[in-house]
């Protein structure tokens, strides 16, 4: 008879306060057997080059902007508009009033894609921490432009890192998504971290104590696995001063932040074999109401997918996470780049 | 170059009013290309046998129950407990009160797989309408005996099918979890459902009008696509009468609902070519709030994978969704079963 229990640590329940949310811990996950064949992860076909290399800027949608902005043929960054949108940034307008019945507005908005270089096989991780700020400040810059926009409400900004993180595109790459609403998981999130500042005074992220789940520092950030990391290996990296919108970073700060996040994603990379990964930018609704400009900080989320999600996440929103966050953090601590 | 706007219809942004939430409907999205090889759904290994078949109880964790009770090699379905379990129910249960600090509690909590057939290569869908209503009152008598347990406040239902949907047996099986807290996305609906009867003195459910979205029907459930559905092809199957808690189903309307299933998992599956899927069953916590009985109605989504997600939905709790619900009701209800 095989026994029902494994040793090691016991699972337990951990809740995310950032977004009020339980996560289940349980090491025992990581043991079980699986006899679907191996998921061999879907490499990009060998193709050396796509619309985003530089050269087939013909194929792409029409282009924002690019860095520098005078380039010709030798662009560092474009910023264009997404070929097949989410929303459209053509349609009109419609306030998502709160009806009883049904409600369906248009779906305007805008969903626009960062190309972070002109070279085909470049990851974000190979840039200098100064080439990975300019990618920062160009998402800075097009959230600065989205926001003259009355009805845009939240941009979400976000990478797709291979294929079984959602990528469909290989050439390294961010998105923007700006909507005419607040998105469910940012309301839970600026509300939990209300309910916070309401009972002790504090934003949560200035007063967290990393202790054992930091992983490295610089000037203005600190980067650490989160108490209740819904992933395996997740990594958040906050800057140490309150800011509750990412688009108030400065090009010091950027710089800053460029290097630490190129630290975290070479551990993450070398530690785990190169995994598909989020890369995710929590910021704050434009037209906050300004008592939550004291309880919202901005950060950053890594996520990885080490393993994909079932219908019990779909259902509960509870995420079932097999490492324990202080084992994470000491694992990514100990990675040496070299 | 080329355009940014694809003709068809245009993007759409529909509120979920079950769950409170938005999702993004855009056909658009259905046509962007991908430069990632196929991927290939994972096939099972061609092995015939595997610890949940008749004849290897042995290799299993301890067995709960059986249907019929007193059989012995020819059982039809076996409740057991998980061998790697995300809860533990050996630990003691812990109160997990809000602090205001990090909140963890011990990982008290029962997990089951419910083994829905003794032959390796038998689904779901190729059981009989009974025997699919033997499976669902499978569940019923075991939330009812876990419904003893003070502890537990719910219980999750869920199916995984295929490699992409999360499943890592291949074998016909359910699972069930038993929760010490409240999951987030069950408060959500909760609340979201009660706020409808507040503005209506109507439970949201009762009250819907399938319409176009209709699919089919029988003596006791209605099956359609919701409105605001979060996957392509997602269909619900609601019962006409109220009732919060699935565990009130009887034995008559088990058969029933068994047919109906039987029918939208055929009907899926012809369609999409048999697609990982989902199958939840979206039910009440037991101590519910008593004013709770009116607007809460439990129901059965199934959630085809047809793609994957990415950042985006994982920040924002947003969905895009390429198939107009109306759309895929049309096709669902014109699929013909011989
Ligand atoms: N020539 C061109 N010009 C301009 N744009 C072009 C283009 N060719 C392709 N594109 C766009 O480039 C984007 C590439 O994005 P990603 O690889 O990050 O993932 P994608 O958005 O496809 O979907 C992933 O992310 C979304 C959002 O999280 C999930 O809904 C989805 O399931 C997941 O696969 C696509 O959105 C595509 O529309
Ligand atoms: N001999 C044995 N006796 C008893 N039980 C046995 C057993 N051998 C295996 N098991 C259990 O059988 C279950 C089979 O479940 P599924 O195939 O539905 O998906 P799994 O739970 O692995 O994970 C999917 O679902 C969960 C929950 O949604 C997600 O967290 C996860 O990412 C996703 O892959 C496993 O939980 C496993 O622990």
């Amino acid at each position: 008879m095989a026994e029902a229990e494994t040793p090691n640590r016991s699972p337990e329940i951990r809740k995310d306060k950032i977004h009020n949310r339980w996560v289940l811990f349980s090491p025992a996950r990581s043991r079980r057997p699986s006899d679907f064949k191996a998921k061999s992860n879907p490499q990009p076909n060998n193709q050396t080059e796509c619309p985003f290399c530089a050269g087939h800027e013909h194929e792409c949608a029409p282009e924002i902007f690019r860095v520098p902005a005078d380039s010709t043929n030798d662009w560092k960054i474009r910023v264009i508009q997404n070929l097949y949108p989410a929303v459209s940034r053509e349609l009109d307008f419609q306030n998502p009033v709160s009806l009883v019945g049904d409600v369906a507005v248009s779906g305007f908005g805008f969903h626009d894609v960062v190309i972070e270089s002109p070279v085909h096989s470049v990851n974000l991780s190979d840039l200098s921490p100064a080439q990975v700020g300019e990618v920062l400040l160009a998402c800075k810059k097009r959230i600065e432009q989205l926001r003259s926009c009355d009805s845009i409400k939240y941009v979400q900004v976000f990478k797709n890192h291979g294929a079984s993180a959602g990528a469909s595109m290989s050439h390294s790459h961010s998105q923007m998504i700006a909507l005419p609403i607040v998105p469910p998981t940012v309301s839970a999130r600026l509300d939990s971290m209300m309910e916070y500042y309401k009972q002790t005074g504090k934003c949560s992220l200035c007063d967290i104590q990393p202790n054992e789940l930091l992983i490295a520092e610089s000037d203005h950030f600190i980067s650490l696995v989160p108490f209740a990391a819904t992933f395996a290996f997740e990594i958040w990296i906050i800057p140490r001063d309150h800011s509750s919108h990412f688009h108030e970073i400065d090009s010091e700060k950027a710089v800053d932040l460029g290097g630490l996040l190129k630290l975290m994603l070479l551990k993450m990379s070398l530690q785990l074999n190169n995994p598909p990964f989020n890369l995710l930018i929590h910021t704050s609704p434009f037209q906050d109401d300004p008592s939550y400009a004291h309880s919202t900080h901005w950060f950053l989320q890594i996520a990885p997918h080490l393993s994909g999600v079932g219908g019990f996440e779909i259902a509960t929103g509870c995420y079932i996470n097999p490492v324990f966050p202080e084992d994470a953090a000491k694992i990514l601590r100990d990675v040496r780049i070299s």
